[in-house]
């Protein structure tokens, strides 16, 4: 059986004001199956494109907030699914002002969407479930922006336990038995006796996790919720050089995310959200790695697989 | 004296669903220096920076109606033109609603703008001065579509007399006398007679226009507004097989973007605004040449010189 996927696909990797090569944050996630669009910038439908995603795949979308750059791709997304067509309800989680802001672009534009669009509301007051089905379950956790923001924490559910083969064998329980031990029940040996699903399985792969962490200045607190995370996406628009202004724009640097990594006890960190002052993005790596080594770059078209 | 420039740049050439390679409306009209942003669709900032066009010298925009794809990508234009400190009044001609629309981004986005936006209403009952100058002027022109639209007249002013050399010397005018010809007074001759302006110019070059229709329906009461207009952009959503779609949804085909230059007395035409549907777009250039001969597509990157 093949593991379940949990893969990411990076978008846009610049900060507020986007480069001729690098675009506006969002990130479309596929953990078994549900695709996940986290943040949606401006040019992001057109960035689907380009990395030939599947469109009408997307039923949920996570905005981290309402500055510029983190969802202004919203609405023409929202009108191309309706154009092609789309049906299925969508639902999008962000601040309440957003279901209040695209209402009103629907008004001025006279437009009927084909499909419903479900909003729930984020808060930054606590850590939050806001999706659960049985493969996933999606929080979001408080950041400290200039404006109310979240991040967004994925984690797949605990997965089934491995049948070994061997211990089949070794406790003369027949193959016919394995539908009751993916079950989770135990199991009857060719003798009639009964075999714990324990003694017969194996546990299964580690539940994977990805935070989502833009945008925010550093705070230790953040930790606390994103514990032993497996993928941790922290943003750093700046260089330690620029750690003040980092500071004054509630923004944070290569060394505080990786700094973050390190209390987060995550396997590896990606960054992201680059201030357009920098052509030489090596420099992140150059300044993270010393302090957190299993560093890599969140650049447009990157595809990260757990 | 080198002629003044008048040259516009396709920045995006797709209906409302964009595609990999082709951008939502946006066009950059440079007349004498002037840089006209004509519709603003999601991606156009991005577009700019492509096409290395003149990012800061934008102080006035267009936008022809509150369909997405015209002007999207207008809020995160603004954005990024204060992140990079500009200081400059900017005019925004368009529909009143996007005042509105924008004051609620800023709010939501908590933005205070370092310099200030001064909004210009359009309205759709006749042919409206918008803008003038000592060299330009701008008009609105009403179209029909699905909500209030209008088109853009860009025409140079009347353009100074040149000063014929071989006059000068027929009759006797020292060249000291060039600045008052320039001005447009009369001359006098080396034996102290005044000489007649217009005996020593001959007439300066034809006063350049350019008229931006998109998106309407095919109507023929357009053309009186855009009468011998040097260059004719018309939207083509469709091609003449689909004239009912085109009718339905208040677009035009190329034949009848062809019929409109005809109409008009046209010098040339451009076609754009084309549906994702097609990928050719050739054919729309086999169907509108029968029409109208001197036609083009507007495609990305593409710069047309008058």
């Amino acid at each position: 059986m093949s593991q379940q996927s949990f893969e990411l696909l990076i978008l846009g990797s610049s900060a507020a004001t986007p480069t001729a090569k690098r675009n506006p944050t969002s990130q479309l996630l596929n953990v078994a199956e549900r695709f996940f669009l986290i943040d949606c910038g401006e040019g992001t439908q057109m960035q689907l494109r380009r990395y030939k995603a599947r469109f009408q795949s997307v039923n949920h979308i996570f905005i981290s907030h309402l500055h510029g750059d983190h969802f202004l791709g919203l609405p023409g997304f929202i009108a191309s699914m309706h154009l092609l067509g789309r049906q299925n309800e969508l639902t999008i989680y962000g601040p309440k002002e957003l279901e209040e802001l695209m209402a009103i672009i629907h008004k001025f534009s006279e437009t009927q969407l084909n499909y419903s669009i479900k909003f729930v509301h984020t808060q930054t007051a606590s850590k939050q479930l806001l999706f659960e089905d049985e493969k996933v379950e999606v929080y979001s956790v408080p950041l400290k922006h200039r404006i109310a923001t979240t991040g967004f924490l994925f984690k797949e559910k605990p997965l089934p336990r491995n049948i070994d083969k061997y211990k089949l064998e070794k406790y003369n329980v027949s193959f016919a038995e394995i539908h009751k031990l993916k079950k989770g029940l135990d199991a009857v040996d060719n003798d009639g006796n009964v075999i714990k699903n324990e003694q017969l399985t194996i546990e299964g792969p580690k539940p994977r996790s990805y935070a989502f962490c833009s945008d925010t200045k550093y705070f230790e607190e953040l930790a606390k919720n994103i514990q032993e995370v497996d993928l941790l996406y922290h943003e750093s628009t700046f260089l330690e050089s620029k750690i003040d202004r980092a500071a004054q724009t509630f923004h944070s640097t290569a060394s505080q995310a990786a700094q973050m990594a390190v209390l987060a006890k995550a396997d590896k960190l990606l960054l992201g959200h680059f201030s357009a002052r920098y052509d030489n993005l090596d420099l992140f790596l150059e300044e993270a790695r010393p302090i957190f080594s299993n560093t890599e770059l969140a650049r447009e078209g990157s595809v990260f697989s757990l």
